[in-house]
């Protein structure tokens, strides 16, 4: 049995293709590298039934993934989230087919443990030893930990800003962590240097051909999760825009392989925040690519990514699927966490609320329509971000009696922004 | 369709039964009280092959859990949590066949989601608008956060010692929080003040009969997951013990069934902290119930329970199954939490990690055998106590040159003991 059908890596700007069985990063024009599989040979070889005595984690897609034996699948039960109704949020904004797709749910508490564990799958598959890459935290304790799981070693650059639960995940890893007083893109270019000098595989975003793979399985789960009717409208926090490429490649190869209709795809869209929106200002310029966002600055700090190198990949995506780019403000996404803690009993990240926040705006201007089945995707655990939510509670001595009447404590605020 | 088949309560102490139409909380006798169902009944109408189809959580057993209607079903996804090779850590023991449950894979990050999805849903169903418990922090999350979800208002009272990161997630969904400079014990006679004054639904520790209902089904996963064919022996951190009185339960219920063989069930142990080890010295001396441990400390602060009202109901199981009670010391649970994650990937909480020291000394015991199958008990996220773990890291400013000569950071200690 054929476990991986993958053929060839190729580059979706200048089309030239790679061998998979040796290592690659960019294509030589400087754009990254996707996946190819042989969708013919799929179409008559794999079929949905085969799915439903699989365990439900993102393994059970491997012949759409790249890992060529099972072996090498570095693993620690990853995917199979949970797609939840969220009908009080659903009310409240008028969309009453309201969905969150849960990415706390996963190893490492984010969705980049989808593209830890496929990437450093294929990278021991193909004999890596050593990466580097820069990250705003979550990427760089999932990458950690797998790397752990996969005895290779990781080095890692953080903004000193990140949240301080990512770098006790690193500490706990035993990888070697840098912090950086700046940005990920200042954390990148240190990343760079590193790789030129020693010639340690460069994990950066999109700058190896698989992590996108892993991220696509969110896609791949959503369209077996409505039973391969896809929704409406899928809303995803946009940093370097890797998980809203993937599900894009994901239900396009579904489409490949007639799992799902031919004349429907969701409406995708980027949710950044104001403070770092340049896929928002790219796309309300009609444009293909976006500039470098200067200052950039938010409490999602997932999203704050001044200029990804996979933008036109992004924003190919969002014109494909008639889909748009919307930024949110920070008291929304503050109002939003809270208000979906407290209706919903989910305690989400914040760029997870940055997507609810979104999805009413989108409501409010009828750009979603009281009938759409809409996703939105939390990316990731709230209490990873606990530190940044300040509270107050009465301290009592053991034998004091607890006051019910004008008890009024509970979160008071936010710790200054990061 | 008939949902669940549950009949009545029965007290394991007295026998009196209770109609489960009604809320009840202890028997008159003062024991908790257990769920029993229609086994002859389910023996003929429900299959194994039943659940092929059906979604990967713990509602997947709904025939053998107390919630009758679906709609009650309070749910964010919880449970079909992963069980993991260990293999590097199975190595080092001696155990080549060990194996982890990864009980941080679930809402609100700890086992503690099981007991609040069944205890708040049947609560739900019953009628209830209030409760309130005691509780080391993860219970007390998992119920704030269930109970926002099933509009149920929620009263806590939690050592202000326990994780901070607990009090973060009751702060988010809106509970009533109490901290007291004291011991779990301490909360709980306030609790039980505050339930006698107001009527409230009392949720603390089997004084309600559902939640082992919930924590029940990590046993059903289990015989499940391991193809009905049960592994030698389940280690589980003990403090309350609500989760090892529902294993065994599954178990039993299993074997009335038909589905596990009738002459075999794993040999549960008790692990315990040796600052709080009530169970251990009870199960030493061979008794039947433990004693009220004095000034009981512990870094894994879910085990931090200086007496079980269930401790009775615990040390049954141990007996009935030939396992075993053990204390690690606390400088093991350290070293074995970060083993576990920088060998296996997986950055797991104290509790879960003092299950993996004792596994390791009851092997060099050979009371664990080289050939038996072994599973052990991860109850949470590491990530949720966080704050416990020192680390130090370089930090640079953006364009200097990462030095990987030299490098010597990482987790560097433990702050101060809880």
């Amino acid at each position: 049995m054929t476990y991986s059908y993958m053929t060839h890596l190729v580059c979706p700007k200048c089309g030239k293709t790679y061998n998979p069985e040796e290592i690659h990063q960019l294509c030589v024009c400087g754009s990254p590298l996707l996946v190819d599989y042989d969708y013919e040979k799929l179409k008559h070889e794999w079929k949905k039934e085969d799915l439903i005595s699989r365990q439900d984690n993102l393994w059970r897609y491997h012949e759409l993934l790249p890992v060529k034996n099972e072996e090498n699948a570095v693993t620690m039960g990853e995917g199979g989230t949970p797609v939840l109704p969220v009908a009080k949020m659903g009310e409240q904004y008028g969309i009453p087919a309201l969905f969150m797709k849960d990415e706390g749910l996963i190893p490492t508490g984010s969705f980049k443990a989808r593209g830890a564990a496929v990437g450093l799958s294929k990278a021991k598959e193909l004999g890596v030893k050593k990466f580097a890459m820069p990250t705003n935290g979550n990427a760089g304790a999932a990458w950690s930990l797998y790397a752990a799981r996969a005895g290779i070693e990781a080095n890692i650059v953080m903004p000193v800003d990140a949240p301080v639960t990512t770098r006790k995940e690193c500490a706990a890893s035993g990888a070697r962590l840098w912090l950086v007083n700046g940005l990920i893109s200042d954390a990148g270019k240190m990343v760079g240097e590193l790789v030129a000098k020693e010639g340690y595989y460069d994990a950066s975003t999109l700058k190896e051909p698989y992590r996108i793979e892993g991220k696509k399985t969110m896609g791949l789960e959503i369209a077996e999760q409505f039973g391969w009717q896809v929704p409406d409208v899928i809303l995803y926090p946009t940093g370097g825009g890797v998980g809203l490429i993937g599900i894009y490649k994901a239900l396009v190869e579904l489409q490949k392989l007639g799992w799902i209709a031919a004349d429907k795809l969701p409406r995708l869209v980027a949710v950044q925040a104001e403070g770092c929106a340049p896929i928002v200002k790219a796309w309300e310029e009609g444009k293909r690519e976006s500039e470098f966002w200067q200052d950039s600055k938010t409490g999602a700090f997932g999203i704050n990514v001044p200029k990804a190198i996979g933008d036109f990949l992004v924003l190919d995506a969002l014109y494909e699927t008639n889909g748009c780019a919307v930024a949110v403000q920070e008291s929304e996404i503050h109002t939003e966490q809270l208000e979906v803690a407290s209706k919903e009993g989910l305690f989400i990240c914040p760029e997870g609320a940055a997507v609810f926040a979104a999805a009413k705006k989108l409501r409010a201007d009828n750009w979603i329509k009281e009938e759409d089945q809409v996703v939105l995707l939390n990316t990731g655990l709230g209490i990873k971000y606990a530190d940044d939510l300040e509270v107050e509670f009465p301290v009592l001595e053991p034998g004091e009696s607890l006051k019910i009447k004008g008890w009024e404590f509970g979160a008071i605020g936010r710790c200054g922004q990061h």
